[in-house]
């Protein structure tokens, strides 16, 4: 048994096949994707990566296991696709995530292809387990899979947990002790014991507080944006002759570096923080119902007419919708008076945070500092926004 | 400037009035006063005490007047309400409120009595303060009140963050750093500034969630009413000898001690953590409302009777109705677009966590532990709940 | 099993026999024995106590064996040695050590009267253990004894961290993580694994640094002595009647208020933290060896000596010389090379933590304030003292 | 005011030219260097930054000048010193110092021709601040020198506690509150206050033990001495045409994306984890002096002596000598009874801390993992040493 100290859950005790998989290219990769990309920009500390978070899965994983005295060649199966289970993610993990899909149609959570006839899968056959079965866990199928991509996963508890140590905020400090202590299989769905519906609810409140602040503040957004459309133009570009697979499996180094020698503007600009600036900043109740649900090429299409407009090149627009908001989590399982209920029957804080969710969508169109009057117009006219409403404030 | 050190906020610097106030007999009997009183029973750790906290809520109110520019006179009175908001609790803090209440009709927060020619009151004269003023803002009055006690006080921003570093329940871990950076005083109303939505959302969910896991855990209500009872049979002893004014300026251990003589079956229990059990655990919708609202001398009634019917003496059974659930945070306010608003009309939450309160509501009938059937029996019928629901699990 | 939320340590899990261990009279009494009796009074936070302090013992010590794969009757005995190492303390624990040991020649972990046709014997016996093999454990007796009460215990493992959580002072912030992790026994002797020069030297130092920082913090050794010579004379009145063996099983508050009652003038200075003052303060160098080595009949002579030469009532003076410094860790055995070696050997810190622990020690005088002059003078006079050099600064 | 959330300080404020400051390429620049470079690859969370750690000294030093009220001019020219500190460190911090000042002369604190005619100068002489006085405040020089780089400066303040914080090991947590609030200037000195030997010797205590367990563990090192070589052999690359000027304004992901590209068999092994193994590891007593103090080219000329004795390619052997031994803070000023004294005269552990620099010091000698056992044979024999005494254990 080896132990790796790590600065949240202390020491992270590997067995033989964690070991193995540990020294993986696919794994080592890891140390050179930063877990939360381009928050960092907003809160400094927050340069942790994804190699540490999946040994904080991967632990708590292994905790959760053995508190549902789950062992033997299934909880083997979990652990490795714990410590996997994000090995999927390109560089910037999430900000390059629909740029991957768009291109391969291939999702961060679908490893299938990174397990076969690779040196990762050759471990994992070398330790007796099956790649394929891993893989569908990380997916979240099954009965197991539910414990590492799911409502109740140990994915979440870990990352809260983490960037809340790592930013400095404090809204993601869960109780994770007690999630793995009270989780629990009922006739094959995983769910909290009876008395659980705060632990519940805690990890649900922690997940919003932490959007609204952390994950989803709107430098982020803006910085996450320029990588997106950098990004794009750099699996766009001839000279820089980058295949989407090898992109997929750049770190966030590499995209940093060929950011800056093949789209120079937008690639400097990330490095040296010198970002874009809102235009608009505009919530649900303010834009059409079209605009919200524009599809990747329209935005585009948008982004030229208003640069072009407001006197722009056409990349210097970026306008940014996210999707409609929803809560996953809303289908947490928890026991009540013997009875396993969905979370949202048992809180009414569930509906409270999904209408909070539609209340905090933000539509974003940004571009260089001077020219936000000019593309707040634009963007107005365009987008049929109301002008007032939806000029950024603070 | 003298400093002393806290496991909270690290040093907390002392000027000239708080040094001269700490050394009263009334600051100092704060040191045998725990701020959890019988939460200490589900989790050990929880032994501090209102001495610390009180430095700790000045120790905030200092930092938030320094980030408003409030000095001179307005903040030396509130910082010496700050130091002294607490002086006004009896013996094991909100656990003696309501029997202190019921023979006084003083509530803790009113502390004028204790500052009028006595050692605390002469302190501040000689520091040229006015004790009336100084016990106007403890009451909440005024507009400096509303930073000691009120919506966005800083008494509560300490105890969150105190009662989760000492109990291990970290859902008490607000951002205190940020709330007292964003309080600003806008015509007179204490308010958070722009940006600031969940910043008082975290502040009423941190609240929500130790209310259930922690304020509220069954064990800690069990042996609080135990005690009430237990203070309510001193009081009435006639050898006992105990005087209501004596009483309230009682330490933790010496209503500890009197139990134990005068009380003796009550108090050895309390000390050994001995504790009733519950016969009868009811949420709003099975209890009738007449029993919802049942006043001290009609649950004494009812006590009684129980009691009668179970073959129990009167004082084995305890009657534990609390008041009716609300949410006085809703009367929190932030700046939202420039407008001052009441954060119910920003955050879907409040209206969430008010429902959420009443679920969480619960009579309790408490006994001994082998006379809880014949007592479910018994109170079920005299109090017409609806027998199988209203047992307790877990 | 059943879980208890600890501060320090998260969640504790209780095996069937800490569980009912738990509830007997010997250990709940812990609640109200507090860690560290008198710092209070210098650093206000620091009221955990004895009780949650046995409960991380016990989860060190249950760690400690799973990673020496120590399992059935012998880990049973130490884990209940753990939970119960504290019984024999008297109330206000270090305090009344050696007023204790002074009227009846027990140490306080020497506990075998506590376990000998007791509640807590018995439900030893019930579990199928043998108490005395228990109490010899306690008194760091045979192999396992070393785990609780030894140079590498778990013991001090616990209250280091745990003092530092409490107190603030971060010096005792130890990597029990690792400590634990590390523990091996060679041919009986318990020793630290290859490679842990360092973290044997840190539990060296962190201790040296607390107990100048906190343990040894004048303000408390002050409090301290001044509860003993209380003690001593509540024991020695006539009208409280107070017998040791039931002196030695109050707690703190039982301490406290007999004080109040019997030896009204220290007791309510004790309770109100109106503390005797420094007269002299003296190092080793200063003082003559006798003075350093007087007995205890000794110094009492030598404080009416003073009390009468300064014009004070005889009790108004107290005189504290420690015992002379030793540091037992000394006998810390670590593996170096393959070889196990003690510690000082290794290490060239131990010496100097010695030489530091010489440079530390102070004879201290104490009396009220307004008399620290007077007393100087007849101190110096009376235990030949360097006049200037033994004057308190600071 | 603008305030900026950091793990460890929870709020750090920025004064005018702090805020300007942080704009600038040279401080951004940080961001992308790693506080502790290789040591990450044994504590996988230590990736936090130059630009963070810049961000809690110059916080570290805003609170001392406060506590020393110290004012304006000179107190912006410490503050800006603070933020700049570490701007002329190259990639990979301290591993690339000694390449940069071999192939320059210039040491990494000493950032003058950073701030002539260039966009940091501007900025500094925008607010009327004298960019060569902050130069030489960065070196140490002068009064104010030493708060930020001395015996007692914030530098280390900061990184003792940002390190134990992100890599888990608690050696670190010094009580920076403490120490800003006891500096002060006597006679144009930095000292700590009386009271504070203790206070002085935790700093050195602390250091020493992350040394042993951080800064200077083997895995670390030979990393470090990876970097090192394959550094060297890119500025001495002709296809690479690396100029050391530009090489000493690289960030870490420059450095390690033009290794991978110039000297790809080195490149790959630190971007995969894949390190050379020890074949010598030798203590001072073990290795002739002329070894010991082997300069740079000579230590190269072995390299290729060995590996080619070894049958290996000269670049796969590294020879580690590090420099002797010595501890800088040793000159630590502390009041003591009134007067200033150095800490070596009134602490016995400085000069155990010197013997065990001393005892600690190893000589290394890496290569690729199977050819350890010819490498230890053909070092042993070249350099003298005891074969059997220095082959790695453990």
């Amino acid at each position: 048994m080896n132990a790796i100290k790590d600065s949240v859950h202390d020491y992270v005790t590997l067995g033989p096949v964690a070991q193995d998989l540990l020294d993986t290219h696919a794994v080592q990769r890891l140390r050179h994707v930063k877990q939360l990309s381009t928050v960092r920009l907003v809160y400094p500390s927050a340069n942790h990566t994804r190699f540490e978070h999946s040994l904080g899965v991967y632990h708590l994983a292994c905790r959760a296991l053995d508190h549902m005295d789950i062992a033997g060649d299934r909880a083997e199966h979990v652990r490795a696709a714990a410590l996997l289970h994000d090995i999927g993610h390109g560089p910037y993990g999430h900000q390059t995530e629909e740029v991957i899909m768009r291109h391969t149609g291939t999702h961060h959570d679908e490893i299938g292809d990174l397990l076969h006839a690779t040196e990762t899968g050759t471990v994992l056959e070398a330790h007796g387990l099956d790649p394929d079965r891993v893989a569908r866990i990380v997916r979240g199928e099954g009965e197991l899979g539910q414990l590492v991509s799911g409502e109740l996963d140990v994915d979440r508890m870990d990352y809260l947990v983490r960037d809340a140590h790592h930013t400095g905020v404090p809204y993601g400090t869960i109780d994770h002790g007690r999630l793995v202590r009270e989780l629990r299989y009922r006739d094959g769905t995983l769910v909290l014991e009876e008395g659980n519906v705060q632990t519940a609810e805690s990890l649900l409140l922690a997940r919003a507080l932490m959007n609204a602040t952390v994950y989803r503040h709107h430098v982020s957004r803006i910085a996450g944006a320029m990588l997106k459309r950098a990004a794009e133009r750099l699996l766009a570009s001839e000279s820089a002759e980058t295949d989407i697979q090898q992109f997929r499996r750049m770190a966030d180094h590499d995209l940093l570096v060929a950011l800056r020698e093949y789209v120079p503007d937008l690639g400097a600009r990330i490095e040296r923080r010198d970002l874009y600036k809102r235009a608009v900043w505009a919530g649900l109740d303010s834009v059409p119902p079209a605009v919200v649900d524009l599809g990747h090429e329209d935005a585009r299409q948008a982004e030229r007419e208003i640069a072009d407009a407001a006197g722009l090149q056409s990349h210097e627009v970026i306008v940014d919708a996210p999707t409609r908001p929803g809560i996953k989590e809303s289908n947490t399982r928890v026991v009540v008076g013997g009875e396993v209920v969905r979370l949202d029957s048992a809180s009414e804080l569930v509906s409270a945070l999904r209408a909070g969710e539609r209340a905090q969508w933000r539509l974003g169109v940004y571009c260089p500092a001077e020219a936000t009057g000019a593309v707040h117009e634009a963007a107005c006219d365009l987008l049929e926004l109301p002008g007032e409403r939806v000029r950024p404030t603070g």
